[in-house]
């Protein structure tokens, strides 16, 4: 069962991620080409960085191009619809969460299969949840914000910690799905509500 | 036949790639070694970033290393003679559109002998003609000039529709090649001729 | 014997390259998890780079998870020590041209246990010496350092020649090993001692 649950999770995640690249490309004015592609990019990117990494192939897109054309009309619909998206700010952030955690727990998964071992699962999920924005970012000319700020890598790698740590015992895997994506989303969200930082390593010598 | 003219081409396309990207690297005052790293990056980066993706290996360059070879020299000439390549200008802007079809249509080619899906094989052509160009832009910290302005990608995109629907005809392999190219060339020089552009989405809200 | 001195290397390698990553991202302020990832990605990402054009899988940290582990403590004892590091800074120097021809040995011992032609195991020997800092670069939002200056790559490709040429001879592999080595670090602390650079290439027409 939660294995649909995640899917469908998971189209969620991927056109959510294309919306909000869309906006990142309108921000710098690129054209509706290049809207699409930095959306794809972004959305497809983070499983397609643990993919090649892993030797995972084929990659998800290239077994399922549906998603590439699900990713292209979500950053166009993005274009249509863009004068309303502001009013939409809270319910993007909560997608964007919500994306998060399901990537990481997707991409956890991938790595189990393969038998990897639990850093490298966790490590997968990381990538996963996070790679897809590094990529954006540095397409639109910015250091990635992961490196920055928030607490959105930490969210993910505490939620690969849950997931697989709950995985050991002999709870339902559902419930351990459940469970992790519950304290993962919770986690972000408190973290976006109360501003919580990591601390700042800050190094000004020379 | 065309298989001939299409690795012809191929040899130019990586030389002139190589060439632009050696220009690059001199507005920015890169070192020889840089100039040369960048024009390899260049030139051979759109087919590297294809074969990782689909997990078609061993990769352009390491069955042919004597392409390496030919991007540096192409780089070195470029240095040797960089005070006559502004009058030839026109000559780099008609080759690198040659470049960018022929890039396609052998992006494509590898991807049907993969026996991947439409969406897919154009897609890898897109990547073939245009990703060494992102990256170039990206070592040179800008924003890829592909996710701002020009037909490029899209010019892609359209031959790669072009030669997989021909592909679907019952007209000869190597007419469908060549009614491709020159459909894409003649697309290129029609956009820089008449400067058509791709409508921007501007986002600008808070 | 070089086997194991190699090993060793690796070590001081990859927890150096970890330091001075994160001492990059101190410079620009990024937290404490953006420190441990840049740290990561810098000090596993030529190899990393290498492995995924070449096909090697799987991947070195894969394969020894505690690198990961080793590259995170490595940038979080940075952190701890930052107010020493300036002191530090000649040792780091010599540290940094030591992991830069120990990773181009080991880079270059992989692409001969792969088989390749000579030209590919050089430039397999450079990726991995080279890529982690131009991630680390791009990262940081800087035109990779190796592009613009420094006798960086080409202490990378000299020691890779040197390496394979030796190879050729009768003698022993520990003697090529360290003749390679030796021959590397020297010329790499020379260039830094008299400030030796490439000639740059500096166009800045139209």
């Amino acid at each position: 069962m939660s294995v649909l649950i995640l899917h469908i999770l998971y189209i969620v995640a991927i056109t959510v991620e294309s919306m909000t690249a869309a906006i990142a490309a309108g921000r710098r004015s690129m054209d509706w080409v290049g809207v699409c592609l930095l959306a794809a990019v972004t959305a497809l990117g983070g499983g397609s960085v643990r993919d090649v990494l892993l030797g995972h192939y084929p990659l998800v897109w290239v077994e399922h191009p549906e998603y590439l054309l699900l990713t292209a009309a979500a950053a166009l619909a993005t274009i249509a619809f863009a004068r309303f998206m502001h009013r939409l700010k809270r319910l993007f952030l909560l997608l964007d969460a919500v994306g998060l955690v399901v990537f990481t727990i997707l991409g956890c998964n991938i790595a189990r299969e393969m038998g990897l071992p639990p850093i490298i699962i966790i490590v997968a999920g990381m990538i996963t949840g996070c790679a897809g924005g590094v990529i954006r970012d540095i397409l639109c000319g910015e250091i990635p914000l992961l490196l920055r700020s928030e607490l959105y890598a930490s969210v993910s790698v505490l939620t690969g910690i849950i997931y697989l740590a709950g995985l050991q015992t002999a709870l339902p895997h559902d419930i351990v799905t459940f469970a992790a994506l519950t304290f993962g989303l919770t986690l972000r969200l408190l973290a976006l509500r109360f501003n919580w930082h990591m601390p700042k390593f800050v190094y000004a010598r020379d």
